[in-house]
């Protein structure tokens, strides 16, 4: 009885908390991480990487923080360790990750007697990094300028004969190659983006103001999301100031590629350039569209039909294998078949990921990087007319074996992005 | 008559539009910038300066962007002159600003061809500030470290025999001192973050998130303060990601000074850490409460009471001609006579203005910088005590001759902050 009662509990597990759902990227994932960025170590010969960009910081470690005055750093040991030199205000914080060695300053600026450097100095030397001998990458040459601090280069405080290698770019191109998760979190962040856009189409109306209507709908989307998301989300990187955020430029403020919005009221004729996107475990994605306030003229539809070309050929140019630079050349080669190269301000897309532009770029400067499967990017050639509009719409895809699979689907043709009036 | 019409016509002055109240800097202002920039590159005996962080370049130009992966700069010469190192995207934005001399490059990457850095070097020709003898300040030693940017050193693409010296603190030191128009705009942004703050209160309700009200708070008070200050409005820095935000951390996440919103439920108990702003000409204000819902307990009282004698300690301990080292032992040192110096994590508080942190700092290390009239402050000590909780208050202060003057007026008291369940 005494072995049969024993089965049954065996039988039965004993009562815990079921793990709810989280929109975050699991340990699992950051151990492969470090499998990953060790192998690059390896290949180039270095013993460690010292990172001190928040969002590398992140993408390493899973410890995202809010960048201020105070440096930080994380470090990644050729053997597997992770260190981290954080201001006191962080201790509590950096303890809920797999950092074996921390190195907690107590603020900045530190009284003169000890600058956070120097502590990172002592982290590297607990993890063996700060010896002759050593070959150390880094992304930064110190702590980055951020709300006024100041701080002496990591060659300074690294002195025992340590080689410094520049190696921002070990995480940038790890990052552009999306993993299942990455790729599940951008497409849930496309369906919120869209969700955001749809009430901010809504939302607009003449005499109302660009601001308002983007407050109003990034607000709704955000509280949405959050319903539908659940307590296990939080949002990480929040490039548009929201979990899910929309908003536009209008009028002429558009023929500005990056032009800030404003709140004077829409008129009949308004050209919008809008935007939105969300993010979900911290990955972003982006929507844009060009839309017009009331019926278009002959000339508005003349632009945004070469813009619809022009996006498709930039689809149609992202196939895996050739170089970022090639599928540039395709979309310029049709600015000048056009007839409006000199209208062309920028290049054809970015990566995005945990940044909202982030390597690689689709643009003839990118050498021979080439394009491959899992990378996610934006597609929006755009055409700015001075004085009159811009023209863009911008497409969030994921490259593929047969090439671009487009993850954003708000509707581009021109009669749904006609505001009636 | 002839004559006696003619007078009549100047009588009348011609018919022109009026100006509208906008909510900027004037050309003026930064006309006495230029000017005391000049003063301390004479005195420092440099013959220019260059800034490539956005917030500087602002503040010396007018000229505020969107940062990506395109680096960007400002050149103040000696001469009075400014220039300007922008992509394509950014030419029609530029050519609003006072900026004598501009260089326009295609894109970022540019093709292999000439980095933009070269083209800042073309600039610095152009202005006779590549050339031997020549001594040239910077805030950076190249382009920031933004969305993936790459790029050679100042140092590498500037070497026809240039000094180059690194000069921050020039930009950031003149910020610290407020004018009357960034005071006023400091203060009309205490006045919506105040509106955002008291709109939050009203939400906070058990079961309700933090995030959820957080966004409905902050485009509730946005689309207000929107519709007060008109069409001159136009958000430039928004540090909050709106025009007026507000938000918090609840329960055991207040515990760290720098804890990420969540979006779980509301409880009674909960003890809340807000904070609330607005951006006003790009100006920021910092108002922080401590709050909890429900009625407290004796532990919550203790704590409470003492984070309120220690941002008095911090009020009062700011006047003009000390030292911030000084006014920082002060608060400490009450730290030390509460028996809790182990639960303090973070300095008393930092400048702010363009930047939610900026230069000068309330920290033991800010040397014998001298506390000076028309700085603006925020005033913060915390107590955080792990898995309890963190209390702090926020106010921004201004330093007049007497002493700092609160110019936050949100309520401080405990009754005013208890969430009624």
């Amino acid at each position: 009885m005494a072995k049969s009662s024993k089965k049954n509990a065996q039988a039965t597990p004993p009562a815990r908390a079921t793990p709810t759902l989280q929109w975050k990227i699991g340990a699992d994932e950051y151990v492969q991480r470090g499998e990953r960025i060790r192998a690059v170590l390896a290949e180039r010969k270095l013993d460690g990487l010292v990172l001190f960009h928040p969002i590398r910081m992140a993408y390493a470690s899973g410890f995202f923080h809010v960048s201020t005055e105070r440096p930080m750093a994380i470090v990644v040991g050729g053997d597997g360790k992770l260190g981290a030199m954080v201001p006191m205000l962080e201790r509590e914080n950096i303890q809920q990750y797999p950092v074996s060695n921390v190195a907690v300053y107590p603020e900045y600026p530190t009284g003169g007697v000890k600058h956070p450097m120097e502590f990172l100095a002592d982290l590297l030397t607990e993890m063996k990094l700060n010896k002759k001998g050593v070959r150390l990458g880094f992304d930064n040459s110190g702590g980055l300028d951020v709300n006024g601090y100041e701080g002496p280069l990591l060659a300074e405080v690294v002195t025992n004969g340590v080689e410094l290698v520049f190696a921002r770019d070990i995480v940038d191109k790890l990052r552009a190659i999306k993993s299942p998760a990455e790729l599940q979190f951008t497409i849930e962040s496309c369906v919120w983006g869209n969700y955001a856009h749809q009430v901010m189409q809504d939302l607009i109306a003449v005499g109302k103001t660009p601001l308002d209507i983007s407050y109003e709908a990034s607000a709704a989307a955000s509280r949405a999301m959050l319903k539908a998301l659940g307590p296990g989300y939080q949002p990480l990187t929040a490039v548009w100031g929201y979990p899910a955020g929309a908003g536009f430029s209008a009028g002429r403020a558009t023929s500005m590629p990056h032009g800030l919005y404003n709140a004077v009221g829409l008129m009949p004729g308004d050209v919008l350039v809008t935007g939105a996107g969300a993010d979900v475990g911290g990955y972003n994605s982006e929507l844009e569209r060009t839309m017009i306030i009331g019926e278009p003229n002959a000339e508005f539809v003349k632009y945004f039909d070469m813009m619809m070309q022009l996006q498709q050929a930039g689809f149609d140019a992202l196939r895996p294998g050739r170089t970022f630079a090639d599928a540039e050349k395709d979309v310029s080669q049709l600015f000048v078949e056009l007839g409006i190269a000199d209208l062309q301000r920028h290049h054809t897309g970015h990566g995005l990921g945990l940044e909202g532009h982030e390597w690689p770029f689709i643009d003839k400067g990118s050498g021979d990087t080439v394009i491959e499967e899992n990378m996610v990017l934006s597609v929006e050639p755009g055409i700015y007319v001075p004085g009159l509009a811009g023209f863009r719409h911008s497409d969030t895809v994921v490259i593929r074996s047969y090439g671009a699979e487009r993850l954003t689907f708000y509707p581009r043709e021109l009669d749904a992005l006609i505001i009636p009036v």
